[in-house]
């Protein structure tokens, strides 16, 4: 362990995908707490619930029936935030009032016809269906020329404000780049211009020398806790060929990061023998846009749990209006996910 | 109202204060709810509480007595975030790993002696008490040179990580400008520099001139849901004279901030006839710093609550990965505070 005198202080570490700071306590991880404490589900579900508008075969909320789909199964949201047909128009009242329309399309995929089974509880070839999904919605997407970037995300747990308990994730398009992208781009092309290299290139070797937060290191991927980590145990999968999205990725990757993604999440799940909470998803490079070499595919895992199965972080007060706070330090929550087993709690 | 179309279709607004974009979607608040509901507390606590190591007498975790104090009481928090000694020194490995001592002073303000009562339920002249205390505290310490901004905030409810339900604040006072207070210098300072002019004077200046978001204006403050607003009940109390920070407030201000404090939170509680939680705080001009002129003193509240007491709005995987977003509009926000009563629904 290098640097040994900054990590044991109070410090800030630098994002460099966002090109924001964090601010690390590691002295206070020993705080007490008797703040809130969240309910553990007994995480039992059926195979089948008759009330799941997921579930193959069932009724969704504007009256259609789910097919019977055996894999992984795609629809329009039916509350989509954003909506395909809306017309362009702008407010600016005395620079002032500045608003825009913005058009998107917004879906959703059930990763399995079973209301059970979580990722990390699916079999590494069913995640590969989930995957290619992901690959063919894309590509789908991105036809539609006014489309400018595609997040391709999960909320996983109620905490996380998921709003039915059968494991899916959504895909919102939209017609401009949302906020934390256009900060990413700024600082992937920054470094991009200057080094000629992708700097998430030059960050995960580094990375893989010091073995510090790496967690998984496998042909395609690399999984690690990044530096500037926020969340407790915030975790970033990268792939080692640097290519702007999954369009890109040959079948052998997409196999790896079905892996990949199985690994990260049984470990996760077995951290406090608990369904592990966490919103995830992938940023790539904006679509129907010319020069962005820079970008590099990564995917960000943003767990809240902190202490146990009940106990989260908050990022409230300071972390809203100052500046995101962290206790454990991002080497720590490593060796804590690292000690984990790669066999899922249930099965064991 | 103006601007019908764009109100009622997904579109994005700018927030003049970090120069980001909101993504609102209207049309979606009729959504219904499956997923996480919050425990509601009876909220009924004593007016002492022999367990509570901010009540008068009792003690602390380093095992200090709190003298039997009469109105608000200061202490450095026994778990601080920030230390004043910290050793300055930094990293810089390959321009990848960089990292940053930081220094800073974190103390925590019991608001009143009475482990029940919460800011709304507080007689004006007992808040004005606390707001002469934030003035006092604020001066003392920017008397340390090396201290460049002071984040005075609250945690208000479990739900917004408050770690003990004595209403208390916090003041976490550092050695470097929070990356909120960048992105808002920045915003003030081009506004500043263009116009001669505080963007907030001129903004609350037009939002009185419209009266769709307004909800008090007396005398010396004005409180509103900014246009820009990302929680669904967000509001932001601003001064109308154009000072730096709480430093510059006469005694009358100090007693109509007092005021506002008042009536906003009343509303609030009202809203759901609950204890309405918020995280709050002042953004003022960072201290020791030359060149300040720019910056307006406001006060932020960010509420969680979306449709009851016990459904909060979800900042979770798109809001994240990506942007922002809200459903019911800051006008429709705005509506339904402007309707609240100005009496505690405790003392209706
Ligand atoms: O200091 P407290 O009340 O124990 O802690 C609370 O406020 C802090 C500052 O916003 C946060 O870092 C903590 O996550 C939160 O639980
Ligand atoms: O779309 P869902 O699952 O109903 O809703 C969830 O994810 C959305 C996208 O992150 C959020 O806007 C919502 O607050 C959250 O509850």
């Amino acid at each position: 362990m290098p640097e040994p005198t900054i990590n044991e202080n109070p410090h800030k570490r630098l994002n460099l995908l966002t090109g924001e700071f964090v601010l690390v306590s590691p002295h206070r991880s020993k705080r007490p707490w008797q703040g809130q404490v969240e309910e553990t589900s007994a995480d039992q579900r059926p195979e089948y619930d008759p009330n799941c508008y997921l579930c193959p075969g069932n009724q969704r909320a504007d009256g259609t029936l789910n097919p019977d789909y055996k894999d992984s199964f795609v629809f329009v949201n039916d509350f989509s935030a954003l909506l395909p047909d809306t017309q362009s128009t702008f407010i600016d009242e005395d620079g002032l009032l500045i608003a825009e329309t913005e058009r998107g399309i917004c879906r959703v995929i059930a990763f399995s016809p079973r209301h059970d089974l979580t990722l990390p509880e699916m079999e590494v070839q069913d995640i590969k269906k989930v995957v290619d999904l992901w690959h063919q919605e894309f590509v789908e997407l991105r036809r539609n020329d006014w489309i400018k970037y595609i997040q391709i995300f999960e909320n996983k747990g109620a905490i996380m404000g998921c709003s039915n308990p059968h494991p899916h994730g959504q895909i919102w398009a939209q017609s401009s780049l949302p906020v934390e992208i256009i900060k990413e781009d700024i600082q992937l092309r920054a470094y991009f211009e200057e080094h000629q290299r992708s700097v998430l290139a030059d960050y995960i070797d580094l990375e893989e020398r010091k073995d510090e937060r790496l967690i998984i290191a496998n042909e395609h991927f690399v999984a690690l806790v990044p530096y500037w980590a926020s969340w407790p145990f915030e975790t970033m999968i990268v792939s080692r060929r640097h290519v702007q999205d999954i369009s890109q990725f040959t079948d052998q990757e997409k196999e790896d990061l079905a892996k990949t993604i199985k690994e990260l999440t049984v470990r996760y799940d077995n951290i406090f023998n608990t369904s592990f909470p966490y919103s995830a998803g992938m940023h790539q490079a904006p679509v129907n846009s010319e020069d962005q070499k820079h970008w590099h595919w990564h995917m960000h895992f943003y767990p809240p749990l902190l202490r146990s199965a009940s106990v989260k972080k908050f990022m409230v007060g300071y972390e809203m209006l100052a500046n995101p706070q962290r206790d454990i330090t991002a080497e720590r929550a490593a060796e804590i996910i690292k000690e984990q087993s790669t066999t899922h709690y249930k099965a064991q």
